[in-house]
This record gives structure tokens, sequence and C-alpha cells, in this order.
């Protein structure tokens, strides 16, 4: 009644279903494994006075300790509240309302919708039958007059990793700001040797997204950064975001656990292991599985058969208490995607798959 | 460089200093008191793996706590990260960008930068010279166009309450969403019987702010709600917020204060208490003090005789580790706003003025 006229036929994000009890949960791409003990120490330590103060509004503390991971200045680094803050935030600084976001389907689907919100239609590319960037995306972006475009890098809900040439390649060509979503980034395979941050000198329009939910496994937590050239951090560290977007215990917790980071490496290494078993195990049962640089498979059962099949899996793993992600969406129907999980729960799912099937 | 046009001439919002140490901060209006034991507790008896899932997106046990605090049903609330969040996300549900919001000035700082943001003009009505609202103000909203204003109450910066009678009135006559930033709501003497939940059957376009980061003592944990019509909360609440816009950490432990509300209401007493003292205090120094029902004062020295005499203490008093809010804006340059503190720290501030003056 008193909202704006455009959200009447608008559709809000819907997240994953959040179950509780002791349901297998592999199905909106958390952590297997535990945060670091060391957070959880520092959690049960904090003082009692510690959150009756209002946080640091900058998050200096916070932002040092990532500069330091990352070999960059904290003038480069921007905490926001989980990682979709700093999605808003991107199209709250680049994008004039009206004016396109760039973006490559399918991939992450809250992208369009806070185009939507903000008013700004979208300059869409499809991927490639396998995952890749066509080679006129950027120059597509910007006959459109995209101001910012949302990539993600590695793929989801592909899992395919895009090689730091191409990424190069769009941030040359393209003339607005290039936000690419490394949400998955820590599950990378580090033989590979995809580094992100050594575009950040040279290429002033690069914007990294990081988050502490997945490869950290603090997805309660709410706290993801920003990684870029000073100049394009500026406007949302000093303009755009809320006072005091991340709360004092996101701040506190979240410089602890990226401290730690050999912990959150061998969970790293424990998720990239169980992605290989899970991939191997799926494929003997005859799905399609494609190659995957992130802690979750996309795969398809009986493709050539029965196009159903993927959504009726779907239904019937949740009746048996697991889920997975199926999305009504072009590409995706025929596909299940299955975050990795412990050993145990990789083991249910595929148990309950080989009776399914 | 990358950031859009009306961000170059547009200036962010300040937020009081954060010093640390042992500081005597009464610049910000956080409680003087801790949160609620049982807060605390509930912090450290998390289990290991609470912070490793993504938390409920709609913060429905928060909600249930907070609807029956108020009599309301759960659809009437939504969670936000702190109430600064809600102000953005009412800006963005009601207000189309070049459409102006209604303020009535002087009043929290950020209401003007939020509307900057979202280039929206402000439809500006000053208050009287007691603070209160101009018999034409929702009139003036209304030609100006407005789709959203937004008032305080008890209101910043100079503690005045605003009668029932007045808010109905503006609601009854402006044609827009009214947001009732009611911040600092709690330190109000129950005698006055302010409960303005009770205009939410009558007026639909009546959203009421929240927060626990003064009454609760969380400002660390940036937590707010907003109660209103369930019409107008259903576009933010599946709509425009992000979608896990408030951590299971603020969900747990603000359910938790919620419930231990005779915790919180003793520290409001507290508070009222000490702001009597206080004013008392401040009026035997030789200053002016506005009666305030928050938990803050806004004190004038020496008004007629020196101009400066309120920026000079300001400074003063920090290079003796005393912080207090000084504002350079009209009709506030000549006042201090002082945050009630503990006993101790409001005699200290007294001692060191006596000292200064």
């Amino acid at each position: 009644m008193y909202e704006r006229a455009h959200f009447n036929s608008m559709k809000g994000y819907v997240p994953g279903t959040q179950p509780g009890g002791d349901a297998v949960k592999l199905n909106t791409n958390e952590n297997p494994l535990a945060p670091s003990p060391k957070v959880m120490r520092a959690l049960s330590d904090l003082p009692g006075r510690f959150l009756q103060r209002y946080p640091d509004p900058l998050a200096n503390d916070f932002r040092r300790v990532a500069a330091k991971l990352h070999g960059l200045e904290p003038e480069q680094v921007v905490a926001t509240n989980g990682g979709d803050e700093l999605l808003r935030l991107a199209i709250t600084t680049f994008v004039d309302p009206g004016r396109p976001i760039g973006i490559a389907t399918p991939s992450y689907g809250l992208y369009s919708i806070l185009a939507g919100i903000h008013q700004a239609p979208l300059s869409t590319v499809a991927l490639t039958e396998a995952w890749e960037f066509p080679e006129e995306t950027a120059i597509r972006w910007n006959e459109d007059g995209a101001q910012l475009a949302l990539i993600t890098n590695p793929h989801a809900p592909s899992g395919a990793l895009a090689p730091l040439s191409t990424l190069e390649r769009l941030a040359a060509t393209f003339r607005g700001a290039l936000l690419v979503d490394e949400a998955y980034v820590d599950f990378v395979d580090p033989k590979l040797e995809y580094d992100a941050t050594t575009l950040l000198g040279r290429y002033r329009n690069v914007l990294l997204l990081r988050t502490l939910s997945k490869g950290y496994a603090l997805a309660g937590l709410r706290l993801g950064y920003g990684l870029g050239d000073a100049a394009l951090i500026a406007p949302i560290l000093g303009k755009t975001k809320d006072s005091y977007n991340v709360d004092a215990l996101a701040q506190r917790l979240g410089a602890t656990a990226l401290d730690d980071i050999e912990y959150s490496k061998a969970s790293w290494a424990y998720v990239r292991d169980k992605r290989a078993r899970l991939a191997e195990a799926l494929i003997e049962l005859g799905f399609d599985v494609e190659p995957s640089q992130t802690n979750f498979v996309l795969a398809s059962p009986h493709r050539r058969t029965r196009p159903q099949a993927a959504r009726d899996l779907h239904i019937k793993l949740e009746a048996r208490g697991i889920y997975v992600r199926w999305f009504d969406e072009d590409r995706l129907r025929d596909r299940l995607r299955i975050s990795v999980g412990t050993s145990e729960e990789n083991t249910a799912l595929v148990k309950v798959l080989r009776e399914l099937l």
C-alpha cells in the first residue's frame, strides 16, 4: 500500500531451506566443519561490557588483519555484514537507478533481485555450455552502458573456475566497476595458483568479494569484505555503508578466524578431498558431475532419460531428511547443487541416492 | 572515479568518537550499565557449531519474543541490523528516488545523509523553540509530495517527548509512511504512560523503530526492529532487506535480552534517577538543561555570555578524557549533548566541569 510501485511485481530472494534438527544439510554451501576452536574461545572469553558499546564503525582491527593476509593496505579493505551487503553496497555506490548492471547467467539469483530493488535493468550475457564468459561479454556490458558488473568466480552454481586471464580481459575492457564474487575461492585447489588480488594493483575497477561464511565456517556470524583499489573502496567505507554495519562480535571473531588461517586451510583441504570422493560416487551412480573448485558440486541425474529426475530426487531426498538445492531456472532444472558435507553426510546422501535410483 | 556523481559532493555520516581505554564515554548514548547477565550466559553457552550455519533469514524466534512483548503479531515485526538499517530500509521501500522525505529539524543527522544517498530531497519543517512539531508539519510534507517522514520521539538531541496526540495528528494527516524513531523510548518515565504501539491498530502508515542498542545495553550487537501494520512490514521483510540481515548471535542474544525485561527495566530506572541528578548538578553549575525523557541531556553553558563556550568545553573535556557530543549545527552550537553515565562517570564529569568553568 505504501511501498514503491515497482515492488508490487517484484519477488524477493528465497534462500535455501534452513531445516532444524538432525537433517543432512547440503543445500546452502556452508562449511561441513566447525569454525576454529580459537574463534569459539574468543567468543566465550569476551568481557561482560564488550557488547555495551558501539562497535568500531570502520572495523579497523579486522581490516588490518584482512589486509595483512592479502598483502594489501587497510584502505583497500571494507568489512560488510556478510558478502551480500557488499553486493548491495556496490550497486548503491556505483549504479544510478535506471542504468544497467552487467551479469552473466546463470549465476547467484540475488544479483537480479538487488538490481530490481534499485530499478537497474540487467545487461545479461549467457555463459557458454562450459560455463565460460563469451568473448564479447564486456563489450556488451559497455554497449548497454552498465556502470557495474557482478560475476562469480569460482562460478556458482557450476563450480567452474575462470582463469585470471579471463578476469583480466573483462577488467581491461569493461568501463564500469567489476565485482568478482569470490565467495567460494577458499576451496580452489592451491595448485592452480589462482589469486585475483594480483589484479588489484593493475585494474582500478576490480572489487573482490570475500566472505567468512564458507571458508571460515562462520555463516551465522554475517561477515564478508571487499578488496579493491583504495579509491574504489573509499566511497563505500565513508559514504554508502551504514555507520555501524558490522557488529563487535563479528569484528573480533572474524579477525581471530583470519589470524588462525592454518586451521581453515586444513578444512579447505578436507573439503577438496571429500569433493573428489563425492563426485566419484555420484558419477558411479550415473550422474553427470561438473568439475568443481567450490564446496559444492552440480550434478545431473540421468540427464537424457527423464527431465523431471532432478526435481523428483530433490523432493524425495528432502522427505528422507537430506537437503540439496534445486533451481527452477534455465539450464539448471535437470541438476542438483549439492554442498560437500562431512564424510558421514556425503555417505548418507550417496546411500539414500542409491536406494532412490 | 567509478562512484555515482552525486556522491562527490556528499559527506558521509560521522559517528561520535569511539575512544579506547579508560575514557569517560558520554558521547554516543550507550547504556551506562552492562547487558543482562543472562545475555552474557547465553553467549558463553553457545554450541560450537552455532556459527557454522546461516541464521534464520526471518529471525522468527526473535520476532515472536518481540511481538509478545508488545502485544502484537510476529507479522508486525521486522528485525534489522541495528535501528540504522530500518531507517535505510524504510527509505528503500517507501521512497522513489527524486521524491522527498519529510523530516523535522534538528534531528538525527543520519536521516539527511540516508536521503542524500537515495537522491531524495528533504521536506524540512523546523521544530518550535520548545522542540514541538508546528501545526502545519504533515500538511507541508504532503504538499511537497513526501512518501516517508522520519521523526524521533523522544526527540534527539533535545530529549523532549511529543505526546501521543501529536503523533496521532501527524499519522492521520500525513499521506506517506510515518517512521517514528523510538531509539530512546525505554528511558521515558513510565508515569507518562506513553505507548505508541497503541497507534498501530488505527494508523496503517505508522512504523515504529526500536533498538536494543540503548535500553538493552547491546550497541555492539547491532540489533533493532520495526513495528507496524503487517502490510507495511511485509515488503521490508520479504523484498527489500538483505536475505540474512541479522546474524545468529544477535537473534539469540536479542531474544534473551527482551525475555529478561525486568533486568533492563531496572537499568532504565537507574538511568532516569541519574539523569535527574546530572541535570540538577549541571543547573547548579549554571547550565540551561532541557527536560529529557532519554538517556542523555542537552545542556547549554553560559548561553548568553559566550557563544563559543559549548565548543570550547567539549574540547577541554576531551583533553581530560571525558567525551561528550557537540554538533556544528543550527540551534545546537551553544549546547552539549551528554549521555547519562554511571553515578561515578557523572560525578567525574561534574567535577571536571566545575574546574573548567
